[in-house]
């Protein structure tokens, strides 16, 4: 059933799909049901409202769409803009390319502002043409709250400082597939429009969920957007919100339950502690790679990413052997560097449900592939700087005290 | 952990999504993985190999779309179509309507004929419709195989033939959903140029997967077609593809372990068998009604479904009731009448993953709910008028022979 | 990986192991755990707790014994009497038979009061041997509740009565594995010293622990019983009790917790009316034999079984052939005759987590099969008498009301 | 739905019950079944007959009894035994401890050989007891394989040469729990009568299943062996396995298509590699162990243990406090000091399914619980001993090569 058993279990560690937790695999282990039955739409009135604190809002709408990341953006995009809107959009790595080449082909007018990769978003020109703008003909600006190829946070409050401080009524738009539920977001507080995230990310379910909130702006907008859409048209969910049925196609029943456990285990153990949890993990997988003499993608402390580290291999390594071998020796599953970064860096996903001692499997495993591979690590050296940050930091599991 | 419990085993007879078989549940029960490892493309290329197999085609291409069957419509529509348009498209109950509705939403130009609910595609307009379009301003000719609002099946065949009459290049664009994989569906030998189909109906899974496939000319269209699309664009799979690494973004680990699992268990039923089964269920189902004393909505045998069949109350009864009840009491989820018969028919889903006992179970149940509401049956009669015909034309378990 | 598949689902209707509910399922799809962790001995004492409620019992303590139901009986029989001592011990079927057998090969001096099959245990002769026995040499009356084998409940609270009258000190030892928590049982009312049953029973869990219950006199018993016994030894479990860790050897996590999912789905529904769902499923199932013209094995309406039928078939048919045709052709398990009555008789089993329109699906089945070996059934008839009383009397789901 | 939750995965490394591997979960995610179809004994055959290659035996006969590794012993020894034979057993810790315990109370006259806990069974001792038996009094020598609480191996050949040497008929009882199918093991090569595991360990299902496997020699002592037994008789065993049916009484239908998945990925692992990963896994172990600055409490290398090490604290440490801690704070789970040696040592489990990566996070984990107890222990160390050792070690994973 297997294609390809390795004995022991799967060390996970790419950016996303992540670890599934036991007890939502469980909740998902279940037959269909009828969408339409009473239980159904009682639920779905559960989760919307819970997913909301999510997102660190209460006067955002929420939508529980059948896609991928990718077709959360398109929601975000088609329902808030027209064909010809200028969008800024910022280029930082392989996912912000991604949502631009979407932009464009969704025939938006997208004002790219590039970074090299490994840096954030360039806010100073974002300024510049905020202040530049005083006709208002940017409609919106999108920006990827963490860039999971190279491990870049940028910061969203910031943007919104910048649209305040040139009173610029353009919408704020932002990808936080990476981020949302694992790194501090607050959408209300921030004045974001559009957020949205994937279910195989920080909620820690299967792929297929695209989870877009939208602020009364937003909806607004979508009144009048002109870009052509139907599949991911909030109208027909807005048109079944009211009439308390909630679907207006068939949902997944599995994922429905998957993230009604997933949310209670969220708020179980707190959704500030799940952050904090994060912070640790990426804290020490930071400490590990300076300990191994290696360079962080991130080239500054201020964008690091507590969900993803991109690990730069010197030039005579080839990263991608790196991953090849983790997965065929160790069971170990990294992530690749992408596109600009292919060979140059791996990255360790330290996002969703996960704990300090699998992080510190895998960091060993890390250290014996750079052995395998020829780079002089000393072994041991990660984990023991790991575990002297870790051994000060975690605190005991709530539920146990 | 579900919201409404009822003692037993839901009797789920809705028309999708429909009960997936416990190989297909354990399949997916698992964690998890990293889709760019050597185990998800060695998985996916068996899947695609297969799944063409249900569409009874070697020359069709395949696409497997993190998406719902409405998805799959926009996907078969916004490849193939440019705006403006000319489509014909058969109006014929709720699920053509709105897919009728998606049509017109994405700017075609859609030119609707339409029949009574419980009656088939009126093809002889579509005949004078091809004679008169010398032009070939009608680029493409959408038709639902069968329409799970009504329990319609139209002859497919028929619509090829008229095509090749009149040698018209339309695209056959066909809305498989409730029927492929249950019923006599041929893609290549009809020439359709798109079927498609969803994951929750006759492939017994969950919801999440829209089911593609293409045929060359179809393919040839997409080249040209100037609908706006991004997450249903072809284009990134078939890049994909040639890579060898099959995903433009994360698709679902547990949908394609549970695909794989799903064809497995079809093909060791045989195709044949399984369409087989679904014409004794849907015989049996319609013997049951008529010894009811009660009328099929479908008003001739050429249009009988064998994978739902919607039976009409008498005035005085609201069909709804007889839903609510059937899950209050009985643990039964029937199908509600929708739209034009809303209140007039109830449906029975007879689809998927199902054998005769479940349904004579069903049966049972619709006849105590029928004296419920108080309409004057005879218990037991439409169990025996089933039986009688099961008993002669059940085949023994071929594995357990 | 199952061995022979059948399409859609199997319709098991032996009297256990029988159907899981899915959530109990669900609950058992874990890993492992540390039995010596905190967790574990808090859900035990839940489970201990709780266990007794099915009992009807405040006074007795439960042992929950990873083993069968042969293993309960030793537990039951080992723990309380010495080698040679005399216990009264009805046989009246299979499985009666069966605890004799221990009971002989255990050493005791077995005074085996014989009946029919399919008549109840003869209480007369219990009576006239309690009235001579002033000496008290009858150490044990050893009972089965409910005669698995032949569909015939024994009334206990006479055992008791009779006991009482003649200020017997005799233990009360009662196999209730086809009774406990589908029938009406009465532990402490009735002075049952030991009662005992099976997971996969009404528990409708898998198989693999035997629940046992020793009242306070049955517990004193044990302390000079002189019976040789080391696993189902109770003073190791007493011991661990008294330490709180509960476990002398290995539990198996996922019957625990899996436990803790079925008590918590009874008490939802409500034990009381679980064992009147118990007497719906049998008066209808009687209803349809009589209909069928076939004789119940049970001869008198006062042994009547809510949890099995013994179905008679006439002379000419084999029985065992009706239980083979059924699993062949309709993926439908009955029970087989046995011993005595093997081809004699078919049993259909209603015990456990089963609701009415899973009973009908069976009912209509067993009504082909009886066509198909050659016994002039009028198909509908047994389905048409059960629904005549079901339509009557079954209530609406209480949590969906 | 779990009594104490963590983020994350439990660390499971007690000796047992250990980890499941994801395909046995899968495959033991199901429904009952009748164990009287023919499936239930097609699927029985392929077990015992494979079960056979993980005791290295093709004469013997394997049991698969619905119980513990208690029982197991109980059925090793009730089969071949009779009251009040001699028998030579080795006590060298908690586990052999509790198996003289059961020996003394089912009456056997044990000649106990005891050795400091930490050290092997004495054979020296054995030797003089043989070389004076010339009467042969000496009816079975029982030895634990690997005594779980203290992580010692015996050498099971030495007994072997012995009785050998001697001349001697004895029976040669094994118990090998926590050693079949993880350590060398060879029932027909050492001339072991009888040999038993349980389920929850290296075969990494759940508990439920004792497996005896029993040589000719035995099943002919069974045949006038005294000891009274009823449940755990190995003649209605014989009976059924002759019957073709195979149970005597309900099996678990889920542990029986559990050992099938279990032993289709250890004949796919292959059983030397099973064996070689887990003298890799107490090898990095025990490096870790000596890198800490700790002792092993087995005394010697050659009774080293690669299922078990049991670590030995300062004496102003409570190992308690460690596991305690563990469990708390790192959601890992350790073994206990028992008996003799609690409070002195805490256990690593490093058996059944697990690999590398997995092990590494453990012994992180334990260098940061040193730390919390207040041992001075440099962080990394062991895990960079482990990882030196494991980097010129861990073969490819076979299947992904």
């Amino acid at each position: 059933m297997d294609y390809v058993y390795g004995p022991g279990r799967n060390h996970l560690f790419v950016p996303g799909p992540v670890n599934i937790p036991e007890p939502v695999i469980r909740a998902m282990n279940r037959n269909n049901e009828d969408y339409r039955s009473p239980a159904v739409p009682a639920l779905t009135k559960t989760l919307l409202e819970d997913v909301k604190k999510i997102f660190k809002t209460t006067t955002g709408t929420p939508f529980l769409i059948p896609t991928t990341g990718t077709g959360a953006w398109e929601s975000a995009l088609t329902n808030t803009l027209s064909p010809g809107d200028r969008t800024i959009s910022f280029l930082i790595g392989q996912f912000s390319l991604l949502w631009i080449d979407q932009q464009q082909r969704l025939n938006f007018n997208v004002d790219v502002v590039e970074s090299e990769w490994g840096q954030g978003a360039n806010l100073d020109i974002l300024a510049s043409k905020l202040a530049a703008d005083s006709a208002h003909t940017i409609k919106a600006v999108c920006i990827v709250h963490n860039e999971t190829a190279t491990g870049v946070t940028n910061d969203l409050s910031k943007v919104r400082k910048l649209l305040d401080e040139y009173r610029h009524p353009a919408l704020f738009l932002v990808d936080g597939v990476s981020s949302i539920c694992a790194l501090d977001f607050r959408m209300d507080e921030w004045g974001v429009d559009v957020a949205l995230t994937g279910s195989q990310k920080a909620l820690s379910l299967p792929t297929g969920m695209g989870i877009v909130c939208a602020s009364p702006k937003a909806l607004e907008a979508s009144k009048t957007a002109r870009s052509v859409r139907v599949f991911f048209d909030w109208k027909d969910y807005l048109k079944f919100y009211k009439m308390g049925t909630f679907w207006p196609y068939t949902p997944s029943i599995q994922l429905l339950y998957g993230l009604r456990a997933a949310l209670d285990l969220i708020f179980e153990e707190g959704l500030e502690n799940v952050i904090a949890r994060h912070s640790r993990l990426g804290n020490a997988t930071r400490l590990a790679v300076e300990a191994w003499g290696l360079k962080n993608c991130t080239q500054k402390e201020e964008w690091y990413s507590n969900t993803v580290t991109a690990v730069v291999v010197p030039p005579y390594i080839d990263s991608t052997e790196i991953v090849k071998r983790g997965w065929k020796r160790y069971n170990l599953s990294l992530g690749l560097g992408l596109n600009k970064v292919a060979g140059k860096v791996f990255r360790i996903g330290h996002l969703g449900n996960l704990n300090e001692l699998q992080l510190l499997g895998c960091l060993a495993g890390v250290e014996m592939l750079l052995k395998d591979v020829g780079y002089p690590v000393k072994l041991g050296s990660g984990v023991a700087a790991a575990c002297a940050y870790l051994q000060n930091n975690i605190p005991l599991i709530p539920s146990r005290i």
